[in-house]
């Protein structure tokens, strides 16, 4: 009645699913979960995800009902109100209780392989056979629309190859989507689907007559020692309502007259909305208590082990207060103009592999483009299980959506594990939403994008970033660096490790990069854009400024050196990440950027859209305006414009 | 050997997967497809997808031997230059033979998908007993890439669903990807996820020691009556390499004993690079030969069927014509001031269902989405067989990326079809690379976004586009249409219809917009940005500029009479679509937006990355910086700055 009665309060929503799945939350918050909801962030709760975000309403009633402060009367009362703790669709970061940011469908699904892979992780790395710190099962509700999605497909195939036994998906199979019954779009066999995928695969018939059977599907999956468990629960979409078993009741009001009959059925007729029987209060906060006391005795157990397992301890306590140890930043490499050139990605495997020993959070991978990206810990084995499901290197086939998604679910597990991803840049289209995600739901996932211009030459325009890096600009709160050597790499590093409440895309070259520049410096990536070179002197204002980032910022230096034998004052800049630059104080942005000169050229191999900020009314932008072209490397970067004669001409034809 | 010569010659390229699937190839081009190389065009022909792209050689050596005048020996030696018709992805804009642009994995399957969609709809629809126009198969080549990405399985549900039976997937089951044996990702039992999906699986041992096998299998295929073929055939990656069936022979070149040894194996050691016996090409032409046969039956059938049908003859030939009809844009609706308002998604609804009628060609629908996207044939029936193939809706369920890539395969039969694709404008990202290749590709889709910003409301950040208008305008040739009114909607519908080599994105709004504005019309849409109001007079200049794209257009007009009231001279533009504006000559641009006033204030509720363009340095943007928030549309909407007071305050601050 609190779904039904927030609906028609909000005149919003989505009761249809939160209805339909009433008994499996009220089992799964009341009997089977293990969490204190007077601390939502215990550390060995399980985990839950409502991937079908819709239905947030089943999530929201079972919090308030369970004792979560953070779910009051008043805040169902508040439902999809501007500033409410309940918005239309769960968000992490607005409500405790919500582990994860859910409403694209899909995701949530791989989201909970995420917090189930960290689980396993992080129990092989730490369990002893006296001292069990880690140990919890996630559960994950999806929809018919989850189902249909590529994502949850991907992310089931490598929960079954992982062997994650203590996660529980439950599928909600309603049998209707928004534009009608399933049998319209949807007609596989989806339990054969899962069993194929390797899944302990279980089907509970009928959840309202028999709230038994769904109690012995999860007991069964207690005993799964092997696979992930797919809880097929038959349920009916909006129960209780006239719209009941059709699609009608997905989204949407009800009635008065259906409403006063809901209310007969139930004998509520004489309740008053939001009305909580007091009984049920205490049924369902018997779970309060219970959950108190299983943090308390955890709690023990860490002292216990902070005794007997000292060493391991001190690696625990540092994943536990986020994963960051203090000067970790100094494990960071550098380059001088005399090492060996490489290309970014290069760098940036050596980055990776020297932060890895200092920051015992750092697991990831990449998509099946481990040796491509040099996304790897050398020093770490694989995530295996049973073999190795202590190794830091996740290997996730050729699937890019889920391993963002399972990314964020590792992020969020709120374990200190610091989860990086990797692919070709052009690739980051496959994962869009889930970057997004990464960035809505404050998951500090740190992708790693090689191959990042036209500059990969022969595989062509398919697999030729163009406007991938004004896409991932434009995504709030999200960081993206595209670094021009080594120093500028370990600072998007420095920077991408720190910020563990938002995202980073650290954006790399395939190609070697002509020389690590002098004037370069991890320190001044944290500024996001600075000046790498000026000949002009003091107090007076350089002639014309080149902008570039990565692989372009030395055409950019050689450009200028000629420019500077011509006699002129030429000052090249590095904006390495737009977004920490427009954060700069308008002083220290004029500096770098004098409004004063107008002369300006940017260089970048990408997307001209946004650089028009940088380098005002009468500047240039060499960009790339069309697509790639597949073709050796040099002849592709010359075809578009990126050769020193012609930017050194463009900036010339400015000056004449 | 050819595919070997081409890789050593180029020092580029992937030969592993072309020569594991060397005898498929062979089979395929020489015994079982119907195509004629002297015109790659035909229509009847039988469409071949290499979704796993990389294996171009497989296809390019396949169409050299078959004698397709766009693959010479020069072209084979110009692999992966800039320029050649051999580039390192396969690309049907660039070679003749090949039908749609692969390389990002899994996308083939879906663009097959959409081949065989068509191939089954226009049978439907024009095929008559003593007449059969339409009828091939479609071929595609999948890797274990392909297999893993989500989209596939979204495809595979689907195929199956619409019971596309003479669609023959070819599972090269090689065991590798980049990143090693498939053991370490893949270890799902992908027969019987085809089987559960609703597939004919057939497997193949070991076609390397027995081509019979294959032969029978595609036997086997086309005696299916009812579900789409998966053929797994098992193969050994690199064959005659001592790289084979290993993930090192994916790609790169071979070293000089290997290749040695691997000439002397075959008997080849005193052939020069790039020599072909010349009974290989006896054997293959007589594909020649066969194929100009069945075009020339073709013809005829076609002759005897314009005499016998002459009606369903007239419709048919506008579909081989492109599918449009001269004066077929008059069939759009337009409003006036005093019709009542609506959003631009139920315009969009109107246009839509209006154009239908004289399009034959336009099919297409919503990842389960219809009723909120509006977008529906109201007049026409669901695309089902067998009950209903002729229908020209598509229900796509909850599968956006496929929905996209089946669309481009739609598109790319050639057939004179124009599929629309339906979905909220947040879920592009979920199919951001496809609608890329749409563009690289040109495949006129046209996509159908409706739910277009932060005035969506209720459904909360997750669902509210921030970024998604700035990421879609960078993708090269690109059509982004964000009409205001009925009209404007009317305007973007005719520019997406008439570009047949382009996609367009229409992005529409939910909530209703204010009014059909005095000044808008269709027409000027065809110049992406107008003058819509101006009270300065003629021969002066406005003191501000005032530019909005849908929604937020009526804002600026409102506002901007309020500043008329203030006695001040204000300009509104509209600018619903930036590239076809930004491809206006100088002159009209400057009329538009003259250089010389300074004051200009965007109001657009995106993301403001690109906007400075046209504001200048000195102008406002007034965008979403930041994610949006749940919340009743108008509340939200002022939250963000976006009402008729916040643009007049900022606007009069800077007029003051």
């Amino acid at each position: 009645m609190l779904i039904i009665d927030s609906v028609q309060n909000a005149q919003a929503g989505h009761p249809g699913m939160a209805l339909g799945m009433a008994e499996v939350g009220y089992i799964l918050y009341r009997h089977v979960m293990k969490y204190n909801p007077k601390n939502p962030n215990w550390f060995n709760r399980d985990r839950f995800v409502l991937s079908a975000g819709h239905g947030c309403l089943l999530q929201y009633t079972c919090l308030h009902l369970s004792g979560f402060s953070s779910v009051q009367i008043e805040d169902l009362q508040n439902l999809c109100k501007l500033g409410s703790r309940t918005p239309g669709h769960p968000e992490n970061v607005v409500t405790d209780g919500i582990e994860v940011t859910t409403g694209p469908l899909g995701q949530g699904v791989a989201n909970a392989v995420g917090l189930a892979l960290a689980e396993a992780h992080l129990a092989a790395r730490f369990n002893k056979p006296d001292a069990v710190l880690v140990d919890h099962r996630t559960y994950c509700i999806m929809g018919d629309g989850c189902a249909m999605e590529g994502i949850s497909n991907e992310a089931a195939s490598l929960a079954a190859h992982w062997k994650l036994n203590k996660l529980i998906l439950i599928y909600d199979d309603n049998h209707n989507t928004i534009d009608g019954d399933t049998k319209i779009t949807f007609t596989e066999d989806i339990s054969a689907r899962y069993e194929a995928l390797g899944w302990n695969v279980i089907t509970v018939d009928n959840v309202h007559s028999d709230m038994g059977g769904f109690k012995n599907a999860i007991c069964s999956a207690f005993n799964e020692t092997q696979k992930p468990n797919f809880i097929r629960v038959k349920t009916v979409i909006g129960k209780l309502s006239r719209k009941e078993g059709t699609s009608k009741a997905h989204h949407g009001t009800f009635e008065d007259d259906d409403l006063k009959e809901m209310k007969q059925n139930v004998k509520w007729e004489d309740r008053k909305p939001f009305h909580v029987v007091p009984s049920v209060y205490r049924e369902m906060r018997i779970q309060t208590e219970y959950g108190e006391a299983l943090e308390e005795e955890w709690y023990s157990t860490l002292n216990y082990y902070q005794t007997k397992y000292p060493q391991a301890a001190v690696e625990f306590k540092i994943l536990l207060g986020g994963g960051l140890v203090p000067g970790w930043e100094h494990s960071l490499p550098s380059w001088s103009k005399s090492d060996p050139v490489d290309a970014t990605r290069g760098y940036s495997e050596k980055c990776l592999n020297q932060i890895a020993k200092v920051l015992p959070g750092l697991v990831g991978g990449s998509a099946d483009l481990a040796s491509s990206n040099k996304a790897y810990l050398h020093d770490y084995q694989d995530f295996s299980r049973p073999n190795s499901p202590w190794g830091r290197n996740i290997r996730y086939g050729v699937r890019e959506h889920s391993m963002a998604a399972i990314s964020n679910g590792i992020a969020l597990h709120g374990s200190g594990l610091i989860p990086f991803a990797a692919t070709f840049l052009i690739f980051s289209d496959y994962m869009k939403n889930a970057i997004r995600l990464s960035a809505l739901s404050h998951a500090g996932v740190i992708y790693i994008f090689t191959h990042d211009s036209i500059g990969l030459g022969e595989d062509g325009p398919t697999h030729q970033p163009v406007e991938q890096l004004a896409g991932l600009r434009a995504v709030p709160r999200l960081l993206v660096f595209r670094p021009a050597d080594g120093n500028e790499t370990a600072g998007a590093y420095m920077m991408a490790v720190e910020n563990r409440d938002r995202p980073s895309a650290i954006v790399l070259s395939r190609q070697k990069v002509a020389a690590n520049l002098v004037g370069t410096s991890a320190s001044e990536v944290k500024r996001g854009g600075y000046i790498l070179s000026d000949n002009s002197l003091k107090d007076e204002l350089p002639e014309i400024i080149l902008i570039g980032t990565g692989s372009e910022l030395c055409i950019c230096e050689e450009s200028a050196q000629r420019l500077r034998e011509d006699g002129k004052k030429v000052r090249v800049v590095s904006l390495v990440c737009w977004r920490i630059f427009d954060g700069q104080s308008e002083e220290y942005k004029d500096f770098v950027l004098p409004k004063k000169v107008r002369k300006r050229v940017s260089v970048e191999a990408g997307s001209p859209q946004g650089w028009r900020e940088y380098v005002g009314e009468e500047g240039r932008v060499i960009g790339v305006e069309d697509f790639g072209a597949s073709g050796a490397y040099l002849d592709t970067f010359k075809k578009f414009g990126f050769t020193i004669d012609n930017v050194t001409q463009v900036a010339r034809s400015m000056l004449d």
